[in-house]
């Protein structure tokens, strides 16, 4: 009996002081995507953590590290799609569907640490230094909307520019009612996405896109 | 000379203390965007009118009105869309792009109240109200797609509680980078959305789709 019974002292063990410093990352940006990075002070974080502030600098040197950290995890998730065999080779139709599934992928996976990156309003250098990063990834992909365009796969008469704030709209939204094990799974979710950014809505068949041309040209 | 000269006391007199409800509004609705609801008192207001508290008083009741009358711009605004004739009658295909196109519109047109809105969390009555009215135009939007889907003109593949959510965040998502008097006008930017949301992005020949279907289908 002693044998197979669990011991909840070590159980206790794992759960509270034994922080490292992912553990730290994960409990701070809960709190800043609760409270606002400015609100959440090293205090705060101690206590939501049960620990002292010192045993929180072993481990980071400041908040603003924190801050750096839980946008890097963002940043490197996204930015390590485009660097995906599938992202670089290959028609540029096929490699923008493997991005935006991807950054639907980071979005999910990453959750807290995208719905924090995409609050960002660059107060500071690090904020400053993610949305420059956060810039060039979509400058990226407002490249590979271009490419696709070149290549006639993508439609020509909306600017590239438009078509990815728009792509990145309905992307990013999912952060504001996704809910991780809900009905709908991350891969669902990508195909949904890329369902309605390249095919759209409407079912194609000849009277159908006669209908809907008709309501496109509304006054 | 005299005559046709300017009269500059009088366009003083209009520019500052002559203010109505709907100009202290104005202010009002950028200064809660710009430091958020919280953080701008009556005090700042005043300041930024150059007006007294009492001043304001007179107009309004409290911070908290200004805030509702803001959010009704807005959701009037938004809800009127659905009264129109086109929302109200004709196939659904065609009131939901009528209706993604009416708001398109009222965000372009009243876009720091459409702003306000989208930020709001329901932290007051004024704020759970207004959350309320904007949950009941989402379910009347998703039911057009609903009804859409089944007359067989919207794809039955996707929930329409996620295609409604997609649709929005890529409409609401104008907000975070639309200026007035930019490049592109109101009309035009709805046209794109209506354009990615209804046909996608992808030129509709049978070779191409070949290529995408592939893509989409990428695991």
């Amino acid at each position: 009996m002693t044998e197979t019974k669990p011991e909840p002292q070590e159980a206790t063990r794992r759960g509270r002081p034994g922080y490292d410093q992912r553990g730290i990352l994960e409990v701070a940006v809960e709190a800043f995507n609760e409270y606002g990075y400015d609100a959440t002070s090293i205090g705060v974080l101690a206590e939501r953590l049960g620990l002292s502030k010192s045993a929180i600098y072993h481990h980071v040197a400041s908040k603003d590290e924190l801050l750096r950290l839980a946008l890097d995890e963002a940043l490197d998730g996204l930015e390590g799609v485009l660097t995906e065999e599938s992202a670089a080779t290959g028609p540029a139709a096929d490699r923008l569907a493997h991005v935006l599934r991807g950054a639907v992928r980071v979005l999910v996976e990453r959750l807290p640490y995208v719905t924090l990156l995409l609050r960002v309003r660059g107060n500071t250098d690090v904020e400053r230094a993610a949305l420059a990063r956060r810039r060039a990834f979509d400058r990226s992909v407002a490249a590979l909307v271009e490419n696709a365009r070149d290549e006639g796969s993508v439609r020509a008469d909306i600017d590239p520019g438009i078509v990815t704030r728009l792509l990145f709209g309905m992307i990013n939204s999912i952060v504001e009612w996704y809910r991780p094990g809900g009905a709908e799974s991350a891969d669902q979710l990508a195909s949904d996405v890329l369902a309605v950014a390249l095919d759209g809505l409407r079912v194609q068949d000849a009277a159908d896109r006669e209908t809907l041309s008709a309501a496109l040209r509304e006054d």
